[in-house]
Order: structure tokens, then C-alpha cells, then sequence
């Protein structure tokens, strides 16, 4: 039942914690654990500096990778970047792709307004996912 | 992280879910179970159909708790029921009495309308919860 677990990452306290959480569920369930890390196109930024945060963000991909495998098991452990302009649709779009039965988000991402209990990402993952959906704060 | 699991049920097919969700998750993180059922107090009928009405739930309450017993384990599993006209808004008291790490719930209630990709209750417990929420489907 809780067999391949995902969770999206992206620099935030939130994710953060919803990255410990998935860590702790997969070691428990003996659950696969995929990463991703989904690189928001901004059509408003030059292209070096683009090339930039993209680079940045596959450093962060990667420690988190290294941090799980060491909480989870080596084997278990994936990662995968994406890009796309709807960080939602592209969680569950790599959700379905991968068969994932457990998606684990954090409450608000790190561009989300505080106003909000939830952020759009974490509101839309859970109102659209087909499977059970994890929002941890 | 993982160690007080609570779980809402209602005799919906989500809840049901929600419940064997809860229920694999408390045993592979041989963590504690709470199964709790909000009585919704209706303005509007008669005292001895509430009677009836509480009866019946109780009964459901009951059966889920001997179901967990044999998924999970006998000590680790309690049940609870509560009285309210706004069920999200127990589920949340209780969570925060009980000192629960994790909350589940269906993602739609028996008597919520379809037209709606989450119920009133998941979607205000997912909005207002203090621990992680799953939201089952």
C-alpha cells in the first residue's frame, strides 16, 4: 500500500520538513523514495541567469539525495528534475508517470504568500492527485 | 516523528480507505492508532432518530476498532467518540488533546457533494491541522 512514496522538494522550510517526513515513511514502510525538485520556468529572466538557479537547484536535488540515503536506504533512493511553469502539474503528472502511491508536500513552497494556510502547490497536488496525499508543515 | 496516527471515520468509501491507510501506516511505523467518529448533531430530528442514528454509529465505530486490532495491534489501537455540528472542527480538538503527529482523513465525507474534488471536512482539517494531514482517495 505505501510502496513508492514521492516527494517534491524546492529550498523551503516546508519542503524541508515534508522531506524528513517522507525520509522517516519510506525507512518505515521499506518504501521506495523518489525526490524531485520541479525548476520553475520564469519567462522573465536572462538566460545565464536561468542557467544559474538551475544549477543551484540541482546541487540542492543532490544533497537531498545524499541526506536520504543515508536516513532511508541507499537503493531506495531517486531523484528527478523537471521543468515546467505549474509545479502542481508537473507533481502529478511525474506521480502518475511513476506509479507513486503517496505524495508527500510541504503546507507552502518557498515563493507562497504567508497569508495563505496552504500554498497553490500544495492545494492544487492535493486536490487533483489520484492517490493519497501527505501536506506536512 | 511517526508515533500517534489519527484516523476520522464516517461510513463513507473514502473514510474506508482513510481507515486502511491509517491502519497499514500505524503498523509498518508500529505506531499508536486513534479511530474517532464525530457525531453530527442535527438541529432538526427528533430524539429518538438521534438515538437511533448514534447507536448505529457507535456500532460502526466499534467494528472499525476490532478491525484495526486484527491489522495492527490490539494495544496500539483506541477508539474515540465525539459530538459537534462542525466534524473538522473536533477532529482538530482532538488531534491537539490527544497529542496526534499525523491525521487522516477521506477525502470527501459521506453526505458531501461529488461536485467537489474535496469535502468541506478534508479541506478544512488539510487547512488548519498543526501536524502533517493525509488526504486517502
Amino acid at each position: 500500500m505505501i510502496s513508492k512514496i514521492l516527494v517534491a522538494i524546492d529550498g523551503s522550510k516546508h519542503a524541508d520538513k515534508a522531506f524528513e517526513y517522507a525520509s522517516d515513511l519510506a525507512k518505515k514502510a521499506e518504501a521506495r523514495l523518489l525526490i524531485i525538485h520541479v525548476f520553475e520556468e520564469l519567462g522573465n529572466i536572462g538566460y545565464s541567469i536561468a542557467k544559474e538557479l538551475e544549477l543551484r537547484d540541482r546541487e540542492m536535488l543532490q544533497k537531498y539525495q545524499s541526506r536520504a540515503k543515508k536516513l532511508v536506504t541507499d537503493t531506495y533512493v531517486d531523484a528527478v528534475e523537471s521543468k515546467g511553469n505549474d509545479v502542481a502539474e508537473e507533481i502529478l503528472h511525474i506521480a502518475d508517470k511513476e506509479n507513486i502511491d503517496t505524495i508527500v508536500v510541504g503546507s507552502r513552497g518557498i515563493s507562497e504568500a504567508k497569508e495563505f494556510l496552504l500554498g497553490s502547490v500544495s492545494y492544487k497536488v492535493s486536490h487533483y492527485a489520484k492517490c493519497p496525499v501527505i501536506i506536512v508543515r
